[in-house]
């Protein structure tokens, strides 16, 4: 014990001669970085550090290489399944937040590069001005980074029709378990150069190696937009509006709901509220909107409030973008800080939304739990979720069910356990559940192929332990 | 040597067992399946198997690892490449065409489930009855397979806006190197369950496995259509016309061209011809057209057709279909069966394009070469090609320094030098060269990212030796 305190002590006086004011050892702002935006509970970490470029970044891997600490990459740890929350105390969070620049913009080839640090609406504010987007908009696109998105794979707002992060990054720069730097993908969309290297990088929950930089796909804004809000007396009416809409071959951009509950912790009228937009060019809104009313009416719903232009979409869409912190709210209001809160991330396909939604319902009442309902209902993704007393045993028991008996739920309505949150800590036993599913009820050599992969970026397993599979 | 023969004796008797009048030995048909649609040169393989079931794929596989043979699975073998083209005598190919059907679309739920060896326009012709479509349409779709579509990562006609396969393909199941067969991926948009294999999987050119079934995200068909066929005096006008239409923030589905040779070959006037496809909803056409009136004549251009549903601009598009028959053709006229065509296939950044076409003509003029350009001119992706008489060995020198220019030219105008074809034999070079350019002189940590990977998924080094960077 004594020499491995000592060993720590040298680590920490080696990283200090090279990053000085950034690097923390102060237990208060250790404990700040113990944890993410999730409830999982973390250990302290040794030390935080804010390198500033790709070199300090190498310099950190080497040191990790030599003296076998681990390190977990974050951005704003807005992770909602503890995939930025430390479970070993030699572990050195690397937060990337300084390097947060936009390197480049290129507005007649649509890419952008930019550190990994940069927030998600940050940069979207600053492509406005050029008429173009990134459209990876999770509901935290205002906390989240560029570089956390990436390695959580994330989805968000816009990804009914654009589709998810996966979709928008062409090329990386990071930094791999071996101290070496890797440039790999493109500045264009078409990329065919081997094995695709980048989408192993996306989604990897910061396992493989410390993103450095980022090209980004870009699209234009859209040249004109129909938005509405409309309410519900149930969820199922709600269902039926949103696959009227997909029978009418109208494809959203966006298509988000909340349920009563949320509504009234915002001070709305107690009732489920949807969200739908659609990206179009002018001369075409009259009609889209026409058929929106039209599949929202024949659903029993009433159309609140309308928007035209994305910028006033977004104004009216903001309450969606409370799902969380309303949902914390309730929770607080509840139990105050002994409040655990756990963040469901279900995907069905459409067909399968009502039976997942009454069924969903029936579960909450069957646990007896608390729970709020909303999410990216466009595709099929759900986000149940419920809170219990952290000191409460019978509590926590109710509520871990029914967090597991979501997840099977999804299963067996061959949908998937983790759409856009990842797998962290939380949903380990789910994710080999879904796998083995499809796998004639064996995971492992599917998981074996995920340890492999990890094994070739990080032979020596610094990066993020005890995630995903580990 | 007899040994050898004698062993090999002995798989064909084990195969002709299970497979019967699926196994081919017939040197006819052996010579059929020595080659792709690239000019490239094989050998012919010891044998050819047709398989009707994943059962089959897997016995295949188990009689590889036994008996030491290689496998190269192919769909319809368009590969432009030479990916699909056999190097070693002791290849069994492994050929889908018998797993064709569509198990199963569903139309609320935009997803398809569809063997590999259906033809990518059987499939969009069928999905048209649903008004749904799979939008990855390299010019080949009439006869190119699903699962090659796949495995060759292919972008083709509706990829500047709806992005390459990879955006399209939401699960697979696949026999990997060890006999297991793997379910990987979803049946929705989002699936964040661990590291994306099925990415890994795409564009891997049949050398990690054999794809038995896909699961395939759809679009709906648009509800309206702007297109139109332009011709312009030179090339250069043409991509000014591309950016003007980009720097308006039209967001074109198809972007497409050809040059005045191709034109010829077809019996159009010499020039240059592009297309321009926009989809949208009711009521927004004229507005984009009038848009795309004045990119196309402040560029120089004329407009000489227009289509108003995609039906429509899928027949004025037919032209650029033709490139790569009426390529062919031309190369046929002057050389007969003595000619070698050398394909071409690179993206740069729009920006880049003026320069990237104005170099290549430069090249074509400097090494005395027959070429003809077309391409996917709204994603940057240029298909200069060239052809030679096999037997002049100056003439065969200079159209591969030709290709070889071509590729470093995309690699100094930060492009790639494969956008959408693949690497198999003819791009090897230029895969190492492209990774350098962009890691500090040096490819190998990158390339042997990519060859751990294999043995990830190949550990007996099965699939389709020689390929990519083997």
């Amino acid at each position: 014990m004594v020499s491995m305190v000592q060993r720590q002590g040298d680590v920490i006086k080696e990283l200090e001669a090279v990053f000085k004011d950034r690097l923390f050892t102060e237990p208060h702002i250790l404990s700040l970085y113990s944890h993410d935006a999730s409830s999982e509970v973390g250990v302290k970490p040794m030390a935080v550090i804010q390198p500033v470029s790709v070199d300090e970044v190498v310099k950190i891997v080497k040191l990790a290489i030599d003296y076998g600490f681990k390190i977990i990459p974050v951005g704003s740890s807005t992770s909602l399944s503890g995939n930025a929350t430390p479970k070993l105390e030699n572990t050195v969070i690397v937060s990337l937040e300084r390097m947060n620049s936009i390197i480049e913009i290129s507005d007649i080839d649509w890419y952008a590069r930019v550190q990994p640090g940069i927030k998600d609406d940050e940069l979207n504010l600053e492509l406005m001005s050029y008429g173009l987007q990134w459209p990876v908009d999770p509901a935290s696109s205002k906390t989240a980074t560029v570089g956390g998105v990436i390695s959580n794979g994330g989805g968000g707002m816009r990804g009914a029709k654009y589709g998810p992060a996966s979709h928008w990054i062409l090329g990386l720069e990071a930094v791999i378990g071996t101290g070496d730097v890797i440039r790999i993908g493109c500045r264009t969309v078409k990329c065919r150069e081997g094995y695709n290297l980048v989408q192993t990088f996306i989604g990897s929950e910061g396992t493989l190696g410390i993103i450095t930089e980022a090209t980004l796909r870009l699209a234009p804004l859209p040249e004109s937009f129909v938005g509405l809000m409309a309410r519900f007396r149930d969820a199922e009416s709600l269902v039926n509006a949103v696959i009227r809409v997909k029978r009418d071959k109208l494809w959203p951009m966006v298509t988000e709901f909340i349920d009563y509950m949320i509504a009234q912790v915002l001070g709305l009228e107690p009732m489920y509220y949807l969200w739908i937009g659609i990206d179009t060019y002018s001369g075409s809104e009259q009609q889209i909107l026409s058929k929106l009313n039209n599949d929202v009416s024949l659903s029993g719903g009433e159309i609140i409030d309308k928007a035209f232009t994305w910028q006033e979409f977004s104004k009216i869409l903001e309450p969606r973008r409370m799902l969380y912190s309303a949902t914390l709210k309730a929770a607080f209001n509840d139990y105050g800080t002994d409040a655990f809160v756990a963040f469901e991330d279900i995907a069905v396909p459409t067909s399968k939304l009502p039976e997942a939604v009454r069924e969903i319902q029936t579960l909450g009442q069957k646990y007896n739990v608390k729970m709020v309902i909303g999410g990216h209902i466009g595709d099929g993704n759900l986000h149940p979720t419920v809170w219990a007393r952290r000191s409460d045993k019978d509590e926590m028991e109710r509520i871990m069910k029914f967090f597991e008996d979501v997840g099977k739920l999804a299963i067996r309505l061959n949908g998937t356990v983790s759409a856009e949150h990842g797998i962290g800590v939380q949903k380990k036993g789910l994710l080999r559940e879904a796998i083995s599913s499809r796998n004639d009820g064996n995971s492992d050599y599917v998981i074996n192929l995920m340890k492999n992969i990890k094994r070739v970026f990080d032979p020596y397993g610094i990066f993020n332990p005890g995630k995903i599979f580990d």
